[in-house]
C-alpha cells in the first residue's frame, strides 16, 4: 500500500476508534492507563532492546551527545513513564461533565457538556516518553491519538505503542485507539495533515521549523506553541528580596525550558539599588548578562545588549537587562519583543499589579511569581500535554481539560420555533 | 501601494487597535455600539446611496433576483440593524469575567479571565448587513475586525464601514478597531490570511466553496461551517403528534438555512402509524419526499431516494426519509451522513434520551424539540456569529463568548520552584 492510502487508513480506523472510546466510562479508561503503567515495567526489557536499535543507529550516524541522551530509555525513564500514568488515571475524568445550564423562557433546558475532540495527530521529535505521556492524556479525555515522533526514535516508539494497544485490547477498548504512523517519512506528515474529515485536532511539539512546517500545510486546527520570551518587570516599588529571588530562579533554575525568563525590566527608580544585588546572584548562579545603555552605566562590566537581544530565547544562563522609565515602557516592550507566553511583575503597588494583570495580553500573567509556574502541572491542571502560545481554544498549559470540547444538549417537551 | 502590503498595513493597524479596544470599559464600547445604532438611522440616504450605486452594478451584470434581493439594503434593513446592535449592546461583557479560580498549595491564587481574542478577520459574501452585525459583536468583545465583504456589496460595505469607523472615533475609540479590506482583489484573501502576527481568528460565512478557499490558504485558526445535514430520529416511543409538529417544524418553517432537517428517520415499529400522518403535513406544508424501500411500502405516492439523498443538505423543501430497525440504526446513520450540527430524537423513553445526548456527536443535540433552536439567540447566548461544526474552541452557534479565550492570572507573595 503506499504511503498516503497508509495514512488514510490509520486516520479512518482511528476516528471509527473515537466513537468507542469517547462512551467508555472513566472506569474503563483508568483500567487501560493503569494495565499500561504495569505493562511498562513489566515489559522493559522489550522497550530497552527496541530503544538499543535506536541508540545504535543514533552513534552510527554521529548524533550530538545531548541528542543521544535525549533519546535514551533507562529503567527511571520508564518507572517515570508508568508513575506519570498513575497520576493521569487519578486526575478527574472531563468527559460528560455539564460545565452550566439554563432554562429558556419557552422552557426548554440547554447545557453545555463536555466531550472529547475525538481524534488529535501529535507529531513531535526525539523523546520516546511523550509517546507514552502523550497516549495517556488522550486516553483519559476519551481521544484516539495518532502519534508521529521522529525517525531516530522509530524502534523505541513501535515497541511502546505495541504495548498501549495491548493495553487497550486488555481493557476492552479499541486497539486503534492510540496508533504510530507506520512510517518516518516526512511525505507522511503531509498526508496526515490533510486528513480533515478524520482527525480533530494537530499538536506538533518541538523546534520552530517543525512547528511552521505543520502550520503551513495543516487543513486541520493546529494547537502550538513557537518560543517563550519570558519577561519579569521588577516596579519601582518591588521588594528588592523578594525580586531578586524571582529574578534567579525565573532565569536559573532551569534555562533550556520556554518558561525561564528571558528579559529582566527594571524600573530606573529602583536599578541603581536593585541591579548590584540581582547582578551579584545570577552571576554566582552563572547567568551571562547582557545590559542596555543604562544598566551598563550601573553595572559597568556587563556586556552591551544589541537589538537582537530584546527577541531573543536563549534557552540558556544569558539575561537581557533592560532599564525603564516606568510601567509603560515595560508592558510596551512586552507587546513588541514578547510572545505572549509568561510575564511576571514584582511590585507592592495594588493599582500597577492589578493594570499588569489586565493589560497584558499573555497566557500567563503572574505577581510576585516565578515564570517557571507557567505549566499545567503547577498551575494545577495536572499533567499537560504543552503549552499554547496562539489564542484559539487554548491559551496557556493544556491539561486534559483542552483535550476536551462542549456540545449543547438541549431537553425539550415538544418545542418548536414560530 | 501594492495590494499585499496594504493589507498588511490593515492589519498591523487592526492589531494596534485591538490592544487599546481589549482594554476599554465596557460602558465605551457599549456608546460606540449606541452611536452607531443612531448614526446607521441618520444617515440611511447615505447608506442607500451606496447600496444604489451596488443594485445598479448588480443589475448591469445581470443578477439573479434572489441576489439583487439579498443586495438590497431599505430603511426596514437598515432599521433592523440598528436594533441588533442596541440588543448586542445590552448583552452582559465577557471580558474582564473570571471563569473560575483556585488556590494552589503553595497560596499561589490562579485564575483564568476571560480577554478577547485581539483581531479577527470576517470573509463573507453579498449581504450588506452582515457588516454592522459582525462589526457590533467584536466591538462588544473588545476585539478589532478585518471585515472582507463581497465585491458585489463594495459600495454598501465602503459606506457602512465609514460611518462605523466616525461613531468608534466619537466614543474615543480607535478608527481602524473596524476596516475594510480596501479592493476587491480575490488575491487580496491570501494576503489577509498569511498575516498570523496580526490576526487570531478567520470566520468565512458563505458557501461551501469559499469556506475550503480559506481553510486551504489560511494559516490563521478559522471557525467554520460547511455544511448542515440535520436529522429527526422518531423513536418507537414518540408521541406521534409532537413528532410531527417537531419534524414540520424541523423541515418547513425556513427550509434555506442550515438547521433545517433534511432527513427523517422513523423507527420501524412506529412507521406504519407515523408516517401517513406526517406525509399529510408535510405535503400540505410543501414538502416533497423521497423515501427508502421500507418508507415507499407504507407511503407508495412517494419518490425513491437514492444514496446521493442521504447526505445531502437541499436547503428546499424536500425531505429524505429512511425507516431504521431501531435507535443504533439511526445513530450508525447519522454517524455516516450526518454533518455534525444538529440532531434531534422524539422519544418518551428515558434511557434512549439520555443515551442519544450522551452518543450523538453534533454541536446541538435535542430531546423532543425542533431542529430549528441551534441558533445562538434561541438557545441564550444572544445575537450570533455563525455556527461551528468543527470543535476546537467553539462546536455550535458562536456568541459574543465564543470570540473570547482566557488567561491565567496567577497572585503570588514570592513563590518560586524548587
Amino acid at each position: 500500500m503506499d504511503i498516503e492510502s497508509t495514512i488514510r487508513q490509520t486516520a479512518k480506523s482511528a476516528a471509527k476508534a473515537a466513537s468507542v472510546l469517547g462512551a467508555a466510562s472513566s472506569a474503563v479508561k483508568n483500567q487501560a492507563l493503569l494495565i499500561l503503567a504495569e505493562k511498562l515495567v513489566s515489559q522493559s526489557d522489550r522497550i530497552r532492546e527496541g530503544n538499543e536499535k535506536d541508540l545504535a543507529a543514533a552513534r552510527e550516524n554521529g548524533l550530538s551527545s545531548a541528542m543521544i541522551d535525549r533519546l535514551t530509555v533507562t529503567d527511571a525513564t520508564i518507572a517515570s513513564m508508568a508513575e506519570g500514568l498513575r497520576e493521569v488515571a487519578a486526575l478527574q475524568d472531563p468527559v460528560g461533565a455539564v460545565d452550566s445550564s439554563w432554562i429558556r423562557p419557552n422552557g426548554l433546558e440547554v447545557s453545555r457538556m463536555r466531550i472529547p475532540l475525538g481524534v488529535i495527530g501529535i507529531i513531535y521529535e526525539s523523546r520516546p516518553n511523550v509517546t507514552i505521556d502523550a497516549a495517556g492524556l488522550c486516553i483519559k479525555s476519551g481521544n484516539a491519538v495518532i502519534l508521529r515522533g521522529g525517525s531516530e526514535a522509530i524502534f523505541s516508539n513501535q515497541v511502546l505503542a505495541a504495548i498501549v494497544s495491548e493495553a487497550m485490547s486488555e481493557a476492552g477498548l479499541p486497539e486503534s485507539s492510540v496508533s504510530l504512523v507506520p512510517t518516518t517519512d516526512r511525505q507522511a506528515i503531509k498526508y496526515l495533515l490533510a486528513c480533515e474529515e478524520y482527525i480533530d485536532l494537530i499538536i506538533p511539539r518541538g523546534g520552530e521549523g517543525l512547528i511552521r512546517f505543520v502550520v503551513e500545510n495543516s487543513k486541520i486546527p493546529v494547537l502550538k506553541h513557537y518560543k517563550g520570551v519570558c519577561h519579569v518587570y521588577v516596579d519601582r516599588s518591588a521588594d528588592m528580596n523578594m525580586a531578586a529571588d524571582i529574578c534567579v530562579n525565573s532565569k536559573a533554575q532551569r534555562p533550556g525550558v520556554c518558561n525561564a525568563m528571558e528579559t529582566m525590566l527594571v524600573h530606573e527608580a529602583i536599578a541603581a539599588d536593585f541591579l548590584p544585588v540581582v547582578e551579584k546572584r545570577l552571576r554566582a548562579a552563572g547567568v551571562e548578562i547582557r545590559g542596555c545603555e543604562k544598566t551598563r552605566r550601573i553595572l559597568p562590566d556587563v556586556a552591551p545588549a544589541s537589538e537582537a537581544d530584546w527577541p531573543a530565547e536563549y534557552l540558556d544562563l544569558i539575561l537581557a537587562v533592560k532599564v525603564v522609565e516606568d510601567m509603560d515602557a515595560a508592558m510596551n516592550h512586552i507587546a513588541k519583543y514578547g510572545s505572549k507566553h509568561t510575564e511576571t511583575i514584582v511590585t507592592s503597588s495594588y493599582e500597577r499589579a492589578r493594570r499588569f494583570l489586565r493589560e497584558v495580553d499573555s497566557s500567563v500573567v503572574l505577581v510576585n511569581a516565578s515564570t517557571r509556574f507557567n505549566d499545567g502541572g503547577q498551575l494545577g491542571l495536572g499533567a499537560e500535554m504543552g503549552i499554547s502560545t496562539s489564542k484559539l481554544h487554548a491559551f496557556g498549559p493544556m491539561g486534559i481539560r483542552e483535550l476536551t470540547t462542549t456540545k449543547f444538549v438541549v431537553y425539550g417537551n415538544g418545542q418548536v420555533r414560530t
